[in-house]
């Protein structure tokens, strides 16, 4: 059988990972698919950086790539939501499937796209959009498709959970971490998408379509990064039994949907807490698996490629498939996705994390649980540092920590709000979530 | 459309639990699945023991279920290689899709299935066969189609898991937390299977032909449980910085593939050390992704249910495809199978702990260590215990505990007997693998 033909939109490092890949082991890929996949055309802006790709057709009008008859499935490596939604969307007005990787397209512009593609009964994959080569979209999609998900929880970005991990292991501070990151490659230079948890936010928005069976609705996330996470914070979560890390998180609530990405506490006992580094991992917790989670490299050339390489085997495998009765691009049947409201951050519910300033006299304790008592707020957990004393001298202030049970964030906010008005509080409180993930 | 038509067999724990979450998720699994998913008739040898199933034909028939031209499916629940073999053989004849948790069956008889299977051009989905709600044949059979997988290394057996971890936790020996083991139903009343390691290795079999591409062959497999682990080795093991687990692997290398089941030692750094009590989880390393972790529960009703019915969306989704074009129930197509060989344990390559009994007299090192220099086996850490007291008295014996680099298994046997042939020597050569898992 003739191979399948693939046109490959950007050769950056996903792009010409890929190409590497593919290659390398297309004997082995091709007793697995049953056919040959083969890149016929590579679209680039510069065709001098394209090494090694002999007797393939290397263009610059990527329209030509995606108006090609011979061309199967379209590979958008580009990035970006400008021109690779209109090359995605021309390609799927030609019948060609889409594989892609760009977490931010798929969730901003999901929806018109996943609509265009089934209007004509095309594929789009997406494996290599979330946490690189975990096949997590996959788990999600079909492994566990008997389960109603209850909550997803995910360290999907590598660039944070890499400053994270130096900050608590180095005790450095968030500016000194971010530039050891961009100095060994794990940082941009402009790493405002990583480190404001926008990135991690694109691809919990796509896991939270594909478990809950909604649409991808990224302007309706909760998004916080980890960029004024203060060093004293991580070292008193630690004294607690805690690490922080930058989580997506998506829950089913009786109220809605919870989608929220931010910094994050986690009980040190659990797996989640112990991924370091550029490392990746996903929790997903269904109603009959219970606890799942799975772990992996989470960006990078080759790890990123195996995730594309598994979609197009995936593509070849199927394409032929009537397409009622291939697996749907959201886990769920088109016309059955369903309109489950996603809540305000005021609205979820979480533990949390305080950490007040106070003057060291009597009663202020006591005038602090009060304020929480009387919104049923339940203390989980208190540490009081002894009072801090600077060049021998009591400055007569002291960090109280408080870790609560579950509240809901609005009344959280309120009691913070009587908090900072004592007099005995002399700085603006804290606050960070913290998750059980039981 | 009509629902599609499931035939179950057997209603014990796993029949029972996949009746139970096929039908309080019913919704959810028809928008998934687009199409209602219906068990119509249950096979069972004692009928009264079948509850809440009003209004479902319940046999103690089998073979009328397997030969009932309404059904689509038959999810053969019975276990074991007897009756099961020949149901799934006729069922497979009659041209229904198999949906089957049986390890045993398939490790032993897949060839055989399988061959039926591509000439019937039916489906044999076994994802309840390894670790239980985990999605893992999933994952190496569509998620990591890219790679070269290079290892697999899994606790894929809860009981003995359990055992492990209540060895290390509390201090017990194996007779006394296997007997907690049964009291908590984590073990059962004849645990061979599980402690001897054959139900392990039965699941790294599937694994290492899903992986690698070959044959099941289970009959090749090195096998060697955990009743024979002394307390006094998880505790020298853990001095050294590694705690011990029931690894299933599989590995390629350039002679073979290794296909063992032991006791291993794991760095305790490694999430696979930390995965505790009766969890199960898998590392696959392939060439591009690099390693990747699937943590889950690995047994009981609801997850090992929860890989039954999403194997029963799988086989929903994909039945009305052209047979070529399904995904292979080895992963690589079936006439592509390699005759790669399976190395015998004597070929293996492995870091060894060795626990030695030693007179605590001079120069009894030194005579230890040329014997392995000799054979160019270098020690990697060693433990030389202070001379033991009994009731006061220096009994002029002790124990010396080294860990080698990489080397030959057949290599190490021959040390081994050198050793013990040594007068300083007093008693048998403790011998344990150890894997760096990198």
């Amino acid at each position: 059988m003739e191979p399948i033909k693939v046109g490959l939109l950007g050769f950056g490092t996903v792009g010409s990972g890929t190409f590497t890949v593919l290659r390398r082991n297309q004997e082995e890929i091709k007793r697995r698919a049953g056919r040959g996949i083969e890149i016929s055309r590579i679209a680039v802006r510069t065709p001098s950086k394209v090494k090694g790709a002999e007797g393939i057709g290397i263009t610059t009008d990527f329209n030509a790539v995606v108006d090609d008859p011979s061309i199967d499935i379209v590979a958008e490596m580009i990035g970006g939501t400008g021109v690779a939604r209109d090359l995605v969307l021309r390609a799927i007005a030609n019948g060609k499937h889409i594989v892609t990787a760009n977490k931010a397209l798929l969730a901003v512009h999901g929806s018109e796209i996943f609509e265009a593609a089934s209007k004509k009964g095309v594929m789009v994959a997406f494996e290599a959009a979330v946490a690189g080569g975990i096949p997590i979209i996959k788990a999600l999609r079909e492994g566990l498709t008997a389960n109603r998900i209850e909550y997803i929880a995910g360290i999907i970005n590598g660039t944070t959970n890499y400053i994270l991990s130096e900050m608590r292991d180095r005790g450095l501070d968030f500016a000194t971490a971010l530039k050891a990151a961009q100095d060994l490659g794990y940082a941009e230079a402009d790493p405002t998408f990583d480190i404001e948890g926008v990135d991690a936010a694109h691809k919990v928005t796509l896991m939270s379509a594909i478990a809950f069976g909604v649409p991808v609705q990224f302007d309706r996330a909760y998004v916080e990064g980890i960029s004024k996470l203060d060093a004293i914070d991580i070292r008193y979560a630690e004294n607690l039994g805690y690490r922080i890390k930058l989580l997506g998180i998506a829950r089913r609530t009786e109220k809605g949907i919870e989608l929220r990405t931010h910094p994050t506490l986690i009980p040190e006992k659990r797996l989640l807490a112990n991924v370091e580094g550029a490392m990746n991992a996903v929790v997903v917790h269904g109603d009959a698996v219970g606890t799942t989670l799975y772990y992996g490299k989470g960006a990078g050339a080759e790890p990123t490629a195996s995730a594309v390489v598994a979609d197009l085997v995936d593509v070849t495998r199927l394409h032929t498939a009537d397409p009622e009765h291939r697996v749907p691009h959201l886990a769920f049947q088109h016309d059955s996705l369903a309109n489950t409201p996603i809540l305000p951050i005021e609205e979820v519910t979480s533990s949390y994390y305080l950490r007040l300033r106070v003057a060291d006299v009597t009663g202020v304790l006591a005038n602090i649980t009060r304020i929480l008592a009387d919104k049923a707020i339940s203390i989980d957990a208190l540490l009081q540092k002894e009072s801090e004393h600077v060049d021998g001298e009591d400055k007569g202030e002291t960090d109280i920590i408080l870790i609560t049970h579950e509240t809901v964030e609005k009344e959280i906010n309120a009691a913070i709000t009587q908090i900072e008005a004592l007099s005995t509080v002399v700085s603006k409180v804290t606050k960070l979530r913290m998750e059980g993930l039981k």
